[in-house]
């Protein structure tokens, strides 16, 4: 299966054989005091910063999340949009809890979107998917619904299933339905991450979907993040994952490996380059 | 499935449910001019050196190796042995492609070895298994045979049959027998490591084995061999890769994360032990 995206004149294919896409994720303001200082100050070089140095280290497309507390999103969101795109010729993808944001933020937009996300909840499909169709957007299916997050990958799929199916109801085209497993943190549950990486295994073999995952999410209270991510992340695109979110500065060089040892980089030419392009 | 390979007094569970098990290689002249230069001199020091720096940084085996050319290693191999053995408690993996050499260091081991290998060829099974039998070892049995290297991983599985059929027929244990599904490098051909990830999957499923590999050979020819190494690491490891002769310098930390992916390591307490020793 194949999802396109697209930026003003560019266009990224997320195909489920690979190689995989990446999902810049840090035009995010957790835990980064500078970017909300100034978007504070509508001031969006930070941005333009971030955006540029994750495209260097192998972004594909760019998330773009611009919501802390205090702010207007719905306004914020959509300008941030477009000083990116000013710039920069990317995909995006549109992170935000608000739908009014995600909206304001498409009308803007150049090109074919992410909606980073969509959830089983009811409100959530109610109030997003009929936007996705109305832009002609790809969307992300987050797998958790009105009765919460569940440890069970059977429970998962069966929510996938049931977003996919919305999501074909209102006309939205079964190639632009990213799933996400949904990843938690292996501090917190030992099985945490066996349950994700058991969720994508049957996302991919029973659906067939491109399947993406805020992928640093794992690592959270433990040293040597990069150590876990990376052993993460080979075995998430083992099984199935293909669009990860994540810092390219830190995972670019794990996810080419990958690419490269499971024979979708022959001559191990993309390997190579992101090696050079890197010294 | 468990492997209990031995030293003087000590013990080490190779175990078909992890966690893994690490066979330090670094004991080997290839590419080493100092190994070369002082088993010439029959000075063990750095071979000392060696072991020690290595069960520091998490090998639970140390592979021995002191073969190149114009070396009598039916001499060498048991004297290198007893020094280590004078030194460290430690299990041994024998690692010479000479049967004779693999006796004379088997008559002065303590505990139980590992005997680096066996494969499927007449002359092997014919020289090597009633020497293993003899001296209660365990033996890897490496997946080629008369007819060389195949790249078909059921071919692979067969040879894996034929060696357990042939070891359990002269008397060695079901459990003592560790198959080695062959890596070779990825700049080679692009689908060897598919091949071995495949063969390791099929060797867990159908034969349950305990399963090594020498696991850097993958990235030979190529740059950032570390990123190629752990992104084939994890990938094994998820499919039944449990006793890996690698340099522990450079892959405890992947091992020990993939081990707290697969739910192997309880609050984390290994993972982060091993951060801790190597600050």
């Amino acid at each position: 299966m194949r999802t396109i995206l697209r930026g003003k004149n560019s266009e990224v294919v997320i195909d489920t054989d690979g190689p995989v896409v990446i999902i810049g994720e840090s035009i995010n303001p957790t835990r980064r005091k500078r970017l909300v200082a100034t978007l504070q100050e509508h001031d969006f070089s930070y941005v333009i910063e971030l955006a540029e140095s994750q495209i260097k280290a192998g972004a594909d497309v760019l998330d773009v999340n611009v919501g802390f507390p205090g702010v207007d999103d719905v306004k914020l969101l959509p300008e941030t949009v477009r000083a990116i795109q000013e710039k920069f010729d990317v995909p995006l993808c549109l992170d935000s809890p608000n739908p009014e944001a995600i909206e304001a933020a498409l009308k803007v937009a150049s090109g074919k979107c992410l909606i980073n996300s969509v959830n089983g909840k009811e409100e959530s499909l109610k109030a997003l998917l009929p936007v996705a169709k109305e832009y002609g957007s790809a969307i992300i299916g987050l797998c958790m619904d009105d009765e919460g997050i569940t440890n069970d990958p059977q429970k998962r799929l069966g929510i996938a299933e049931k977003i996919i199916e919305r999501s074909l109801a209102v006309g939205i085209k079964e190639e632009d339905i990213i799933i996400d497993p949904l990843a938690m943190a292996v501090s917190a549950d030992p099985k945490a991450c066996l349950v994700t990486l058991e969720t994508i295994r049957l996302i991919r073999r029973k659906l067939g979907h491109n399947i993406t995952q805020g992928a640093s999410n794992i690592s959270f209270g433990l040293p040597d993040r990069e150590s876990l991510n990376a052993a993460f992340m080979a075995i998430s695109i083992y099984n199935g994952l293909t669009c990860p979110i994540a810092n390219p500065e830190k995972i670019t060089a794990i996810v080419r490996a990958t690419d490269l040892v499971l024979g979708r980089d022959d001559f191990a030419v993309r390997f190579v380059d992101y090696y050079q392009s890197r010294c």
